[in-house]
């Protein structure tokens, strides 16, 4: 994105080719801190303790974790042991997997020699590819916002949870993407961002890249979706994903299946925003099949700000010794889907579409 | 409720009868701290800035708050101005109203030097009442925990939103008196306490209240709920209501919508726990009728938390100068609640049923 006159992503690779640099998110949104990741061990902390998070960025950040360690070892034996203690990084998003897997169906057939600067190379290609793909699902999205002004004067409001936004991705961001695409075709767009406890990532990441980029938001409690629906406040709205199956179930973050259980009892259209990448086609059913990640409890019962005197510091905010259960993703059933927006497309939440679209683009 | 050997209640007469002790809720759950309420212009502020909370506890406090008046000058026009002015302090809650109106209504006839010792003692018996009742509320709902007791083996898994414990009300709480009978009776009952952004009242209040009785429970975010209900963690949920309309709509703190959508979606029964004063028969829709409290955007953006030095301090969570809305309550249509447990008995959310409840008992 550009920012402030200057282009701003949340990963890029470092001059020399040894890392990449990433935006440490943790510190967001009171301070903006990147960190160089020059190891496979750095990947995955990086991953596994979200200072970068969202599906795309997490494939596009481990993809380089694994040629990295082609860097220092490019054996079968170590790729292969890199790659599934990667994927373990973090259980729910499958672009993790998908990364990881597309590198080494690259690299296994290479002598050991050329696997290094190919899978540089390769890294660095799943990175473009994504901000391509975002942007293509930007521009399929934006006529949905054209049509609300179309049809009625003021403002589209759109809702959004969690940050499926350009920090989610290598750019553009995914539900984000229509949206700021609105933005610069001058539209009047203004964003209801849902807080998102417990990681708060619409407080801590949306609501700071709109401000950002200059598109006007609010900030509302996951609670009040429901509430500003019911008042016909939202026009619709818009979501990214972590893993939609092949039946066009949406696994995203907890609390996304509320928001779209309020936007269909009131008659708000709710897209998902997913890159083709999200979608897989070995799962038939979303509730029975994608694995839930449990995080720590520490996430609800603690919580990072900014005092008044402008320290960043951690307060708890439950009783002492509070047990809490912390799933970090729902699943939000295909009938609940409006329609998903693919880089290939606005299609509906339905198995028989999903495989024709991913048909359609095979060799 | 009985705390470690001794009875806790948020509201109590002071012994000299000039006034009121409370617990200044604001600082749970960090601290206990205790506030004397001596005058009608503190008990304006401690209902105002949420010093005592939950539409039962408002009630009694405010019929203090007019007997206060009453003893400094119990003149017609005084009364009513006072009332007036409490009435203002909080705009959604009827039993504000409700106990407002019934003072005014027992001093007007009376000679002004008997008004005073009159609203004392009414003052008094609005707050019994209100034991009485959450007393009754929990006797009839208990049933419905002891039939799923009786239906399966394990534990009883409740679902609650924002703390209508005995935080709220005088004593026992509406939503948990049959939460608090049934562990009381021996059944093996656990609580998932939604945090209830953005003033945390799941988290402040009633993780506190219920680890003060000694009652099994989960905090989780507020966004958890549907989820819990998808995978069959939820038995039933049980709400309190700030007020109830006619024809059954059920305004209570924002996101209970959510919550009755997810439980509707699951086939989990969705109860509310209704005094019957909380019961506003004037009104017949909810949607359209209930002004919805917008409170300060500095609720959301700003948290208070106990630093790792034991400091309660507030902290930023969002960045500087981010828009914030926050509607303070939402309205649950009729549709998705299953029944409401009053302390006349359990009945549905129907405006037959309702009007016949109350005309059963008048005089």
């Amino acid at each position: 994105m550009r920012i402030g006159g200057a282009d701003l992503r949340p990963i890029t690779a470092l001059p020399g080719g040894d890392g990449v640099r990433v935006i440490d998110q943790r510190a967001l949104p009171h301070r903006l801190v990147f960190e160089a990741l020059r190891t496979p061990e750095a990947v995955h902390t990086a991953i596994r303790d979200m200072w970068v998070r969202g599906a795309p960025l997490i494939g596009a950040t481990a993809a380089y974790g694994l040629a990295l360690q082609a860097r220092r070892d490019a054996g079968d034996a170590a790729l292969a042991q890199c790659a599934t203690w990667l994927k373990a990084a973090r259980p729910t998003a499958v672009n993790l997997a998908w990364a990881i897997e597309r590198l080494q169906a690259l690299l296994l057939p290479l002598p050991a020699s050329q696997r290094a600067p190919a899978a540089w190379a390769e890294a660095g290609a799943i990175a473009e590819e994504d901000v391509a793909i975002n942007h293509a699902i930007g521009r399929h999205g934006l006529p949905l916002i054209e049509a609300v002004a179309r049809r009625r004067s003021g403002v589209v409001n759109v809702l959004t949870h969690c940050n499926a936004g350009f920090l989610a991705t290598v750019d553009w961001g995914t539900a984000t993407s229509p949206i700021y695409q609105a933005h610069a075709a001058g539209l009047a767009v203004h964003v209801w961002v849902d807080e998102t406890r417990p990681r708060n990532q619409g407080a801590s990441l949306t609501a700071w890249e709109l401000a950002q980029a200059g598109v006007p938001h609010t900030l509302v409690a996951d609670n009040a979706g429901g509430h500003l629906m019911q008042r016909g406040l939202v026009d619709l709205v818009i979501v990214g994903c972590d893993r939609v199956t092949a039946n066009g179930d949406v696994c995203n973050k907890i609390g996304t299946y509320l928001k779209a259980l309020a936007a269909h009892d009131n008659g708000v259209p709710f897209h998902v925003a997913m890159p083709t990448p999200t979608l897989d086609l070995t799962l038939a059913d979303g509730l029975k099949q994608i694995p839930i990640e449990e995080r720590s409890a520490r996430e609800l019962t603690h919580l990072q700000g900014r005092s008044a005197a402008g320290e960043v510091l951690e307060v708890a905010i439950a009783p002492e010794g509070t047990a809490a259960a912390n799933p970090a993703f729902d699943v939000t059933p295909a009938r609940l889907v409006t329609s998903l927006l693919t880089e290939r497309g606005v299609v509906p939440a339905r198995e028989d579409t999903l495989r024709r679209l991913m048909q359609d683009q095979r060799p």
